[in-house]
């Protein structure tokens, strides 16, 4: 299963989005359409933006509304990406270094605030008020959530709870408004726009989670970004927490929680992805990924609906 | 001439969108609350609401409308201090440390985000299109013109006209947006649509350069941060231009442009405190607000214009 086919339904508008994001980093000066160009011409997949084009496909498609709510979702994502490098001090992305490291956070701060106007800019160009709130109430949760995410937790029985809640509101919750867009502003009916945001949170759950195993498992190379950055960053994800559950007593869970230092975290790296809770973060995974197939088979059967039930089954069997 | 009277035609429904603000830091965690609370209960001017409610009193007033435009237009004034403060590397705000200094760069980040973010909100609940645009637009032009900014700019002779593109980005274009939202929501024809935005330009033009004088001229307590910040930041605001305008071979010139010390920077404080730019400063405030007066003047003759017009004597007489 290869992304080419999944997007087939929607590749010409995608040629579309990807044409508008390109003009949006024509610039009224230089500094500004090169950081622009920097984070907006990545060869990243543009699983969000396709996601509303996908969503778009049910009842009637207006490729004229779909196509600037699908750049301005990738907009968004990207300034939430160019806003969290700063806030984790992440040197690299994409196997680049991140827009804080290469121009300073400053630079990043202020092209993360440009990104959000030009992403509500486009949004507004719909006309769509029930979109238009849609947008501005994910902005909410997302800066919300990673705020809420800021204090220091102690209380190790409550980690899983907080990772939910941490990974619903700063990736779910855009998945489901990529997908409740797509819907509302092809006038779906109310069944149908259900269904796409039930879709799109539990493929946003599964998409997270699986991230968060690459970050362990994967490959340098594929990940543009160094095995167990998120815990050397000090950022706890579901590996580590199931690892943390399961071994409580482990002299390597000690290091993990407590004050971290170099070799313990590599350590710590390397028995979390030889140990089993790999395998269980795939199966939580798969569980949000069954309940995104069972939303989606709530929509009307056609190409679309069949790319979006193959998606569900690519995320948890991607490799980067 | 005292902002009460000013104020008086919107007295009630200020109220009602400091009631607004106060219901939003009724937030859903502790830190979130606690932070918005320490932003938005500042007892400062208010006058960027003020404007949008007076700018509706001259058509159709709809204040279930203009409230929440205005209590929008405060946050998303707010977020840009609470980003710019980390810009900056600002120690104090209106008499206590930023959000920045107290609670560390990452949550004046989020908070900011999330400032943007309910604003976009509320804006969005008015259900006007052409006051989200204007909204989204605000946001793209004063990110924007932050980012200009950031370039060191080493040819003096083009200081002048950096200052004022950096103002009408930074301050100019708000207050506009204050006004000229205040008209739309208000079914005012074009024509006094464009007035109320040219005299919220000039308006704006004007409050930025007093504001950047007092950082030279005014009194610590009234300022709620040390004299002479702008210059000991890095910041050259029109008093310094202005100086080294007039005295290009001055030893103290030198000290400003090039590398700075402590010492060099409290005595090119005093010089300039003690020169004429002060003076000249003020009388390009003032042919702003002459300018302001004028647009005003086009209004409809009410109480509210008196106080725009009142308001714009009030810019340029203040001390704090």
């Amino acid at each position: 299963m290869n992304l080419n086919d999944i997007y087939k339904p929607v590749e010409k508008d995608l040629k579309r989005v990807e044409h508008g994001l390109e003009e949006i980093t024509d610039a009224e000066f230089p500094l500004l359409a090169q950081l622009l160009a920097y984070t907006l011409k990545t060869g990243g997949k543009r699983i969000r933006p396709v996601l509303t084009l996908l969503s778009g496909k049910f009842y009637v498609y207006q490729p004229g509304l779909l196509v600037p709510m699908a750049a301005a979702i990738e907009l968004l994502h990207t300034a939430t990406l160019v806003h969290d490098d700063i806030v984790d001090n992440s040197p690299v992305r994409r196997g680049k270094p991140t827009v804080s490291r290469a121009w300073g956070e400053n630079s990043a701060l202020l092209l993360g605030d440009y990104l959000f106007a030009k992403a509500g800019s486009l949004v507004a160009g719909t006309g769509n008020l029930r979109a238009i709130k849609l947008f501005s109430e994910t902005l909410m949760t997302i800066s919300a959530g990673e705020l809420k995410q800021t204090g220091v937790l102690s209380d190790t029985a409550k980690l899983r709870d907080y990772y939910f809640a941490w990974i619903g509101a700063k990736t779910a919750c855009l998945f489901s408004t990529s997908t409740e867009s797509g819907a509302i502003l092809s006038q779906a009916p109310e069944e149908a726009i259900q269904a796409t945001r039930d879709y799109g949170h539990n493929l946003g759950m599964a998409f997270q989670i699986v991230d968060d195993v690459l970050d362990f498992v994967g490959e340098e190379d594929e990940l543009g970004k160094p095995v167990g950055s998120d815990l050397r960053e000090g950022t706890l994800t579901l590996p580590t927490i199931l690892f943390v559950e399961s071994y409580p007593d482990d002299e390597l869970t000690k290091k993990v929680i407590g004050k971290r230092d170099a070799e313990g975290v590599s350590q710590a790296v390397e028995r979390i992805c030889n140990s089993k809770v790999i395998d269980d973060c795939l199966a939580m995974a798969s569980e949000f990924c069954l309940k995104a197939r069972q939303a989606a088979e709530k929509l009307p059967d056609n190409r679309a609906r069949k790319s979006l039930i193959d998606l569900a089954t690519y995320i948890v069997e991607r490799r980067k």
